[in-house]
């Protein structure tokens, strides 16, 4: 099946000059939604993750559908002050600006957690590198990652650590 | 497996008075997931929808788990202006203010659409209520309501349309 032909493209969406790729046909398309979560378990059971991380909120669709396929459990990352009790969190840098992302402090996340991190889409890499690092804050280690889309012009996969392995199922050039 | 011991109460979260009913430590447990997916798809093949909707973005994680057990597609009802290109709208009212719930315009929700809707907390039911009127918007029909968890003195229960099935997996009285 070829994904990308599934894929919407909305230009200029969330602002002026941005062709964004649409994942909600992907979703509602039974054999579409099955493949993607079929690539990514085999792509899963190369770096044998015990939990999967995923980044609010598209994260959360691919993410909890992965852990439920796989029998792990998962882990939402989320924004800052979503999550409840205490957290553990970590800012970084946005094009313009800054932002924050929180786990909660979990006794489930400990130096024996295998993390794979999942989002839609790596784009410049820097949601996904503040990720892996909030991860580790927590003592886990983060085993590979894992996304529907890669924009490969924006060099996303460059600031990411070259140590574990990073898979995108759709490539844009 | 008591569900219900699982869950994590956070005082005055996110506002004072309010204990907060935290799902993460399911989430994380692969046993108690897989019981909660497992329950859900046992009641919705009573309802027998053919596709899952979820409300952004504690319903994310439940709905598109479910919908990957089910082999079904997933809707996302998102929050205003977060979906791309032409959407459908509704506007609700919340304790303080309006707020506003939002579907893709999509071709895959039509008259032959049985859609269940799924979330993770049935309160006072207003979240769920406009997401049904949101979903019928589009000329689906909602065949049912699926929570994790119910707090049952909120009465949500009433709000909600009679004439199609109520499902809570813990409830709270």
């Amino acid at each position: 099946m070829d994904l990308q032909k599934i894929v919407r493209e909305v230009p200029d969406f969330p602002k002026p000059g941005i062709q964004f790729k649409d994942i909600t046909p992907l979703l509602s398309n039974p054999s579409a939604w099955a493949e993607i979560i079929d690539q990514m378990e085999s792509l899963a059971n190369e770096v044998r993750p015990n939990l999967i991380a995923g980044i609010e909120a598209r994260g959360f669709l691919i993410g909890a559908s992965l852990a439920t396929k796989l029998g792990m459990g998962f882990i939402p990352v989320r924004k800052k002050g979503k999550l409840p009790g205490k957290t553990i969190g970590i800012d970084y840098e946005l094009e313009y600006g800054h932002d924050r992302l929180e786990i909660c402090s979990n006794e489930s996340l400990n130096k024996k957690s295998k993390i794979l991190i999942v989002d839609d889409l790596l784009a410049t890499g820097g949601t996904a590198l503040a990720t892996q690092r909030l991860i580790e804050k927590s003592t886990a280690t983060v085993v590979g990652f894992q996304f529907i889309i890669e924009l490969c012009s924006l060099k996303g996969r460059i600031k990411l650590p070259q140590s574990v392995p990073i898979h995108s199922l759709i490539k844009y050039n």
